[in-house]
């Protein structure tokens, strides 16, 4: 098959899609798009994604467009027929904890990485709701973590939409998971694969580049 | 069939699940979560879910209890076989704008709704940030819909999943939709739908005094 092509950066949400290709193998080609010098409002980039945010995953062989993490995972696992939810429960329970992560995870932890560290003016109050609501989520997956090995039953897309998050809370928003042992174990675990390993070093210096 | 449980409150997340049964006919009971007064930490809830957030759909015949709005939409179309998206290029952007919905327009209304409406300390700048935020939310919704009827093609689950929260930005967080006419088109077309008005009258007065 045609490469899929992934445009991309060295974020959370970009790592997702890298983690999930390098789980199928499906071949791809790495685009970098510098979120940080803007390129993700060039035109070339908005006709691609109106939302102006990368994950955005190119099937030149379907003439497919996907965007949204969520939805790139389920497409990547269905065309490689890897990771693939095996059941019905699964699928649901996959469902939603990739929703889960779209609406608290990825939002909480987002706002409380911006006004924590970005912001030039801290707001205690605001970085206060912020971390308070990060830390219930880290809960509510310790929760399920505790009850099973992984979100949805086996290690699938619900771990690969939720982990890079996880990890950059860890490396990058100062959080701990002291308080929240179930999810460290499975912090580690998910951390410990390689395609975990090779999907959070794209797009490396070599991308950068190229690009 | 066994009626579905509904556990719910008049809030959009809640009317997502309420005009989807209302558009699928299927028998549903009404089971009334008074969030403002914690009812969503009683254990008996967290039981149903753990991230204490309406609405939880249970569904007695098959046994299964269903979270996140965006997985109950899902959930009930294939239930019921209706609003089921037509060809996979449907499912795919059904996918993608319910996880924009869950990822974007949820949690930037909403905390816009919280910073600008509830909060008692009304701080300027982070109002602007998320009613910035907000408007470049809608700007995407309104270029989709500059294109074609429905979000995902026919009118479907992604509708229903965003539908609520256009409403709410209307009547509740004080914006208007004089800036995106295809988003105001659609939403007028949307609120026409009997469905619609019937699951945004729930839980009513009648419900409340049930519970
Ligand atoms: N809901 C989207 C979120 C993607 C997202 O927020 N991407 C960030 C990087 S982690 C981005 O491209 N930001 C650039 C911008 O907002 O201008 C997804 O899950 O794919
Ligand atoms: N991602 C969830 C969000 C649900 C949600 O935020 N529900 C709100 C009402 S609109 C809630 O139950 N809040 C109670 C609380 O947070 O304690 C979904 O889409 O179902």
């Amino acid at each position: 098959m045609t490469p899929l092509q992934l445009h991309t950066y060295q974020t959370p949400n970009g790592h997702k899609a890298a983690i999930m290709l390098e789980e199928t193998g499906l071949p791809y080609r790495v685009h970098v798009v510098d979120i940080e010098a803007g390129a993700q409002h060039h035109p070339e980039f908005l006709a691609l994604n109106p939302n102006n945010k990368i994950p955005v995953i190119v099937d030149p062989d379907r003439g497919r467009v996907v965007v949204e993490s969520g939805a790139i995972l389920f497409y990547l696992a269905e065309r490689a027929g890897v990771l693939v939810p095996a059941s019905e429960d699964e699928r649901l329970a996959t469902l939603q904890w990739t929703l889960f992560q779209a609406a608290h995870v990825g939002p909480s932890l987002g706002q409380l990485w911006n006004f924590k560290i970005f912001a030039t003016d801290k707001i205690p109050t605001v970085i206060e709701r912020f971390e308070r609501e990060s830390r219930r989520v880290l809960g509510v997956l310790n929760g399920a973590l505790a009850a099973r090995s992984h979100l949805a039953g086996s290690y699938g897309i619900a771990d690969v939409m939720t982990w890079p998050w996880i990890h950059a809370a860890v490396t990058r928003i100062g959080l701990t998971l002291d308080a929240v042992p179930h999810l460290a174990r499975w912090h580690a675990e998910v951390a410990a694969r390689p395609a975990v390993q090779r999907g959070i070093a794209v797009p490396s210096l070599q991308h950068e580049q190229a690009a």
